[in-house]
C-alpha cells in the first residue's frame, strides 16, 4: 500500500510533464501562430507543477513509506531503484534555489530573442551580454548542484549523468587521433558524384518513403506518428505515443529520409521501453524534467545514429532498399544504382554549420563546442574572446576560415535559452552507436536480418539490451550488460575507418 | 501585490485547464490510438489537479488578500467579480466529497463501454444498471451542491446557472405552442427539392468552401485552425488559439459547411473575449473545471446556432454568396440557383436522431430529453420506464414510431459518460440566438452589412454585446445589457415562423 500510493504520486509527476510534452509538440507542429504567448505560459505552469509536486511533502512522505515497504528487496530492484532515483532527484531540486531556477528562465526567455536578432544582424557583441549572465547563472547553478573536479561537470549531470571534463578529455583526444587522419586523407581525394540527390523530389512521395522506411526499421505507427516542422525531432507521451518529425526539402532528398530514419532511431527507443516502467521514474527523468524513457540524452543518440547511419548509411541496406527508392522516385533516381547512392549519401564535406555536418566531421563540431563551454565555465575564455577561439578551432579541425559569426559562434539557438552543458551526447551516442552496432551484429540472427532486409532481429536486439531497460541502469552500466564494457570508442572509428577507407580509396 | 498574487494563482489554474483541453483536443485529432489508455490518466491528473489547485490552502490565503485589497472597488468591477466568482467556485468544490468524484468519474468510465455495446446490440437493459447508478450519484451530487425547488436544478447549475426545471416549463411550454402548429403545417406540405445535396462533394473542395465561410463570418485563423473530427466540435486554449472541427459527408454537403459555420459561431465566442480577461476566472468556468470564455453552454450556443442558422441558413445569405459555392462546385451546382440552395438547406425531416436534426425539429429531441432527466433525479420515471416515455414523446412531438432503442433512448453518449443535465443549453442558445439576432440586426451598420456580405458589424456587435464580457456577467445579465429583456423565446419562434411560412407556403 505504501509503495503503491507513492507509484501512484509518481505516475502523476510523469503524467504532468507527458502532458508539458503533448504542448511541446502541439507548439511546434499544430499551433497557429497568435497561440505563442500563452502557450509559453502555459508550459511554465506545467515545469513548476511537475517540480513541486515531485518535492512536495506529500511525495516525500509516500516516498518514506515506500522505502520501509521495500527495505527487504535486493538493493537494484526495480522499487528500491525508483526510491533511490527519486530520492536523489528530490535532493537535487531541493538544492537548487527557486529564485535561480526562475532567473535562468527569464534570462532564456530574453536570450532567444536577443539571440535571434544578434545572428541576423551578425551582431556578436550584442548577444555578449546575456550570454555572460547565461554563463554566470549556470556557473551558480553547478555550485549548487555539487562537483569533484570541474563545474562544468555538474552542468553536464543532467543530459549525460557520470560525464566528465576529464573522461572526455581522453574520449575526445582519442577520436581525434583515429578521425583526424582519416578528415585528412579524404581532403585529398576526390568526393562521389551527388547531383542526383539536388534534383526535385516531390514532398508527398520523400515523406511516404521516410515513413516507410521508419517503419521498415520497426517504427510503429499504431502508438506514432509523422509530421513536419523546421527541425526534426522525436518526443513521447509515455511508450504508447511517440512522435516524430522530419523536414523536406524538396532539392535535397537526404534530407526528409535520414531525418525519418533518426528520429525513428530515437523513437524505437521510447516505444519498447519495458510496458511495466510506463508513468514510473524509469520513464521520467526527474532530474531533468522530462517524460524520456532513454537513460541519458547521449544514449538515447545511439538509437538515432544507429538506424541513421549504421543501418540507413551502410552499404548492405541500400543494396536490398535501393529498388524500392527507384520505385517511388522514378523520374530522379532511374538511372542511378544502389553502389551510387550508397557512396552519394556517405560523401564528406567540412562545412560550418552543425546540424548540416556529414558524419566524419559532425563530431568535430561537438569537441569545439563542450571544450569551448568547459572553458567558459570555469573562467578559462572569456565571452569576449569566444568568436576567436570558436573560429581557431573550426580552422584546426576543418580547415575552414570562419567568414562571419552567423556561420560561426551565432549558429546555435542551446546557449540562447540558458542551456549549457547539452553538447556532449551528440559525440558520446555516435561511439555508443558503433559500439552496439559491433555486439549486435555478431548475433547471428541479427546478421542474417540485416543481410536480408529484416531489421526486426536487431530492433529486438537493441530492445533486449537498451530499449526495455528505461532508465533503469546508468548509461555505462547498461553498455557494460550490452557490450561487456563501459564507454568504447574503439569500433566507431574502425566503422568509420572501414566505410571512408573503402568510399575514399584510402 | 495581494491582488496580483491572486491572479497569478488563478492564471495558473487557468494554464492547467487549457493544458488538459489541449490533450483533449490532441486525443480527438492527432493522437495516435495506442496512446487512449495513458491519454485518460494524464487527463484525469490534471483534472485533479486543477480542482486541487484551486481550492488548496494557498488559493484561500491569496483570495483572502486579495479580497482586502480590492474591498473598496464597486461590487461589479472585474476584480471584485472574479473574487466573488473564484469563492463560489471554491466553496462549490469543497461542497463535493472527492469521493464522490471518484465514483462518478468511475462509473462514466465503466459506463461508455457498457453503453457502446449496449447500442451496438440494441440491448437497453443491459445499461440500464449504470444508468441507475448514474442516476443516483448525480442525485447525490444534487444533494451536496444544493437547491432550493428541485434537484436537477442543482445539475443545470454547472452548465447554465440559473436555469430551473420551473423556468423551463415555461419556456417550454411557449416553444411548443408556437413551433408544434408549424411542424403540424408543414407536414402536409411538400417539401423543397434537396436531391443535388447527396451528389458526389470532393472532400478538399468541402473543408476549404467550409473554412472560407467560416473566415468570412469572423473567424481569424491567425488564432485558429480547422480540422476534422467525427463530431464537430470547439476547443479554446486562450482567445489566442481556438480551434474548430468539422465532418465531411462526400455526398450530403451540409455536413461540413454548417458543422464549420457552428464551430466557427463558438470560436468567435472566445476569439474576440477581452483580451485583459486570458488567464482570469472570467475566462475560465471554475465550477466546470474548463477553460472556456463564454459565460454559459446556452450562450456559447446562441453564437453557434446564430451564425450557422440565422446568418448562413438565411435566403440573403446565399444570395450573396452562392456564386462562390458553384465557383468552389462548378460539377455540382452549376444547374441550381440561390433560391433552390436557399430551400434546401432549410428543409424539415422529422426524424429519430438529435445530432440530424432540422433547425425546426431539434428544440423536441431536447425537450424530451430534459423532461426525462428531470423525472429520472426526482424519482418520478424510473430507469426500467425510460424506453417507453421516450418513445410516447416521440410520437407525441414528430409523429413517429420509434422502431428500436438504438435510433432512441440509447443514442446520445452523454449518460454513459455520468453526465445529467446538459441538454437544455442546445434550446436556451435557439432561443437566445433569435433575440439578440432581432436587436442587433436593428442597427443599421449591421443590416447594411447582412445586405452586403460583410459580416464584419454583426461580429463587431456580438463582440461589443457578448463576447468581449467572457464570464464577467450572468447570462441574463447578458441579455438584459443586449437585448433590454431576459430570455425571451418570442423572436425566435418568430424567426422561424416567417422562415418556414415562406418555404413552405404556409
Amino acid at each position: 500500500m505504501g509503495y503503491a500510493a507513492f507509484a501512484e504520486r509518481m505516475g502523476q509527476v510523469n503524467d504532468i510533464l507527458n502532458a508539458k510534452s503533448i504542448l511541446g509538440w502541439d507548439a511546434r507542429t499544430m499551433m497557429p501562430p497568435g497561440g505563442a504567448e500563452t502557450r509559453a505560459k502555459q508550459l511554465a505552469t506545467l515545469s513548476v507543477l511537475a517540480r513541486d509536486h515531485l518535492v512536495a511533502d506529500e511525495t516525500r512522505s509516500l516516498l518514506d513509506k515506500a522505502e520501509a515497504e521495500v527495505s527487504g528487496l535486493p538493493a537494484d530492484s526495480v522499487e528500491r531503484t525508483i526510491c533511490a532515483q527519486t530520492r536523489e532527484a528530490i535532493d537535487y531540486h531541493l538544492r537548487i534555489p527557486a529564485d535561480l531556477v526562475r532567473r535562468r528562465a527569464e534570462t532564456g526567455s530574453i536570450g532567444q530573442d536577443i539571440w535571434a536578432r544578434a545572428r541576423a544582424d551578425d551582431d556578436f557583441m550584442s548577444f555578449a551580454p546575456v550570454l555572460e549572465e547565461t554563463v554566470s547563472l549556470n556557473r551558480e547553478m553547478a555550485e549548487h548542484i555539487g562537483y569533484s573536479a570541474h563545474p562544468y561537470d555538474a552542468l553536464m549531470h543532467r543530459f549525460e549523468p557520470g560525464e566528465t571534463v576529464a573522461s572526455l578529455k581522453t574520449l575526445f583526444a582519442t577520436l581525434r587521433e583515429g578521425m583526424l587522419p582519416l578528415l585528412r586523407a579524404i581532403a585529398e581525394k576526390e568526393g562521389p558524384r551527388f547531383d542526383f540527390l539536388q534534383r526535385p523530389f516531390p514532398k508527398d512521395q520523400q515523406l511516404a518513403f521516410g515513413l516507410k522506411m521508419a517503419e521498415r526499421v520497426g517504427y510503429d505507427l499504431n502508438r506514432g506518428r509523422l509530421d513536419t516542422t523546421v527541425h526534426p525531432f522525436e518526443v513521447s507521451f509515455t511508450r504508447n505515443d511517440v512522435r516524430i518529425t522530419t523536414r523536406v526539402v524538396e532539392d535535397w532528398m537526404p534530407a526528409c529520409l535520414f531525418g525519418s530514419l533518426h528520429e525513428a532511431g530515437h523513437a524505437l527507443y521510447e516505444q519498447y521501453c519495458d510496458p511495466a516502467f510506463t508513468r514510473t521514474p524509469l520513464a521520467t527523468d526527474l532530474v531533468g524534467l522530462y517524460a524520456v524513457g532513454g537513460v541519458s540524452f547521449g544514449a538515447h543518440e545511439s538509437q538515432s545514429r544507429l538506424f541513421e547511419n549504421h543501418v540507413g548509411r551502410s552499404r548492405e541496406f541500400w543494396e536490398l532498399n535501393f529498388a524500392e527508392a527507384q520505385a517511388t522516385f522514378p523520374d530522379q533516381l532511374s538511372d542511378i544504382d544502389a553502389e551510387t547512392f550508397w557512396r552519394a549519401v556517405n560523401r564528406v564535406a567540412p562545412g560550418f554549420i552543425r546540424v548540416e555536418a556529414d558524419e566524419l566531421t559532425y563530431d568535430f563540431h561537438i569537441m569545439l563546442r563542450v571544450d569551448i563551454e568547459a572553458a567558459l565555465i570555469d573562467g578559462s575564455l572569456k565571452v569576449a574572446d569566444l568568436p576567436e577561439a570558436w573560429n581557431a578551432k573550426i580552422k584546426e579541425y576543418l580547415g575552414l576560415d570562419v567568414p562571419n559569426n552567423r556561420l560561426g559562434v551565432l549558429q546555435d539557438v542551446h546557449w540562447s535559452s540558458g542551456q549549457i552543458g547539452t553538447f556532449c551526447n551528440y559525440t558520446i551516442g555516435n561511439v555508443m552507436a558503433g559500439q552496439l552496432f559491433e555486439v549486435a551484429t555478431k548475433d547471428a540472427a541479427v546478421a542474417e536480418g540485416m543481410a536480408s532486409a529484416n531489421y526486426v532481429p536487431l530492433r529486438e536486439w537493441m530492445t533486449e539490451h537498451v530499449h526495455r531497460h528505461g532508465r533503469r541502469y546508468s548509461r555505462n552500466q547498461l553498455l557494460e550488460k550490452a557490450t561487456g564494457r563501459a564507454l568504447d570508442p574503439a569500433p566507431y572509428i574502425a566503422h568509420l575507418t572501414a566505410k571512408y577507407s573503402e568510399i575514399y580509396g584510402i
